[in-house]
């Protein structure tokens, strides 16, 4: 299949919004009303780093948006549309073609979405980017940096499910929890417009070292509570019976695809709403505080409140 | 090197604008002008498809941002940012990473762009992508449909000296034509703002190639002439000398990255003047008209007006 059929065939009913010139243009566009601003996230995925290619079209695509919408989710952004860079080579069949777009297809109706444009080139080794594009009113973005000293620190859904997806892939629960992730734009959105957050970040290397993200960021330290993090039924479950997995192994797993974020004490009456509301387990997991020697740490603490010793750069992709 | 050593220490003085964040989030943010709308490109780079590993960071990186500019000159608007995915592995060098950010920041600096944002990871073999924003006058973008029957034909630059620079790289002049294309910023802003073209593309896939991207998406046919596309002097004396080389051979090259446009015939004049005042050479070479039989084709002729047999298809990445 060339270029100009695979955009004909696969790509362009993915591009139905008149930004993206029905992909028959090198360039798209995007406007703006006077109050917002463009918030954009941009991932590159590499075969054997980020995926298999017998993982499948379907997976692939449809793990590579949902984790790219994870970044969006973060800023409270409301997403519309994506940009694709797309790879192949002889060995992709007219099945991975029909999957991955059906994947693309799937996550554009659930988070109303469009592809905008792109890049189809040919490459021995398969590499997708996408570039996502979220709208937010101006200057409201939950970022990094804005963590204040004595803020309680949350966490949405549970750690660690996405890590025993990558190690067993043959229990649907955990299979669907790695592949099939949950960007939270919702709560992302809820956090901004109802002022209870200024900083969150997307679980993607791991708690730790994601909350040690926000901690340099804001220059602040954090002390988290192990017997708070929380786990699903099925992660407990699997904790209790196998003694090869820790909750230390979990926490330190990334691609959770959570969110972390700050919250004024004053305000955990609000997020316990917030949860029922979305639907969605909120966790209070510990806080930020200031260092008196102005380092920027992760304190991770076990029931009797001793350090536990570990490694806070977590999982470096 | 891990990746946020590479990112404090080779990206983050590329990313010197506040919509950057200073790297230390996931995302980046952009504002526009009430009457201002953005123009995005999006480009993928695998090794061995579009680069060497020995062709070196500085060159690789260069001629990545210049070529991703020149979809942004054939559209008219004015850059100002870009994203970057970057793919490394351990058999990089320290001076790869040097000459790599080198090069990307005599492109910023030139055509005074800023790094806002983008992505780091492993990979076996090199992947780069990058998505590059201009901004434009709502409405106003160059594309390929507006085309009009009876439109004379215009190129910018020569043709063919990257393809020669491709063949040949001890020859300082191709070498150079080939790995640091001129993007066609300021042509495509000033046929925009004197209302001089409404349809534009720049020469990735070879003249012929995009100029039936053009045809297609206007749904026009082409006529050229053989003996009116430009060559540089140093290209025809190569012609002149070598057999083993044909004036096919250069407008089938591809990379040139100079823009083919439509002109209305009464503005011919006017565009000489351009040419004159840009100081970039302009070339009619032939027109659009409406095919009865309603058939979109690009005919080159020669001097007798014979059709020349081509394949329109050209270069093909």
């Amino acid at each position: 299949m060339n270029e100009f059929e695979l955009i004909n065939k696969f790509f362009k009913p993915l591009a139905t919004s008149k930004e993206s010139f029905g992909l028959t243009d090198d360039v798209a566009k995007i406007s703006l009303e006077p109050d917002e601003e463009l918030i954009i996230s941009k991932d590159l995925l590499a075969q054997d780093t980020h995926f298999l290619k017998e993982d499948g079209g379907y997976k692939i695509a449809k793990k590579a948006l949902l984790s790219n919408l994870s970044d969006l989710a973060s800023s409270g952004s409301t997403p519309f549309g994506y940009m694709l860079g797309f790879s192949k080579n002889d060995t992709l069949t007219h099945k991975f073609y029909e999957d991955f777009t059906q994947g693309l297809k799937e996550v554009q109706d659930e988070y109303d979405l469009k592809l905008l444009g792109g890049d189809t080139i040919r490459s021995k080794t398969l590499t997708f980017s996408i570039t996502i594009f979220g709208k937010i009113k101006k200057g409201s973005a939950l970022l990094r940096k804005n963590a204040k000293n004595g803020d309680s620190i949350y966490v949405s859904g549970y750690i660690g499910d996405s890590y025993l997806g990558l190690k067993n892939k043959t229990n649907k629960y955990f299979h669907d929890k790695h592949f099939f992730p949950s960007p939270r734009i919702k709560l992302g959105q809820e956090l901004l417009k109802n002022n209870l957050s200024s900083c969150a970040i997307d679980i993607s290397d791991g708690l730790l070292a994601d909350l040690n993200h926000i901690c340099i960021s804001s220059n602040l330290s954090a002390k988290i509570q192990l017997d708070d993090i929380p786990f699903s039924k099925e992660a407990q479950t699997l904790l209790y019976t196998s003694k090869k997995t820790s909750k230390l192994d979990l926490i330190a797993g990334g691609e959770d695809f959570e969110l972390i974020f700050s919250i004024n004490k004053d305000s955990e009456e609000q997020i316990n709403q917030l949860a029922k509301k979305i639907k969605i387990n909120l966790t209070k997991i510990g806080e930020f505080y200031l260092d008196k020697e102005a380092n920027t740490k992760v304190d991770l603490l076990d029931s009797k409140n001793n350090k536990i010793k570990t490694n806070t750069d977590g999982y470096i992709h």
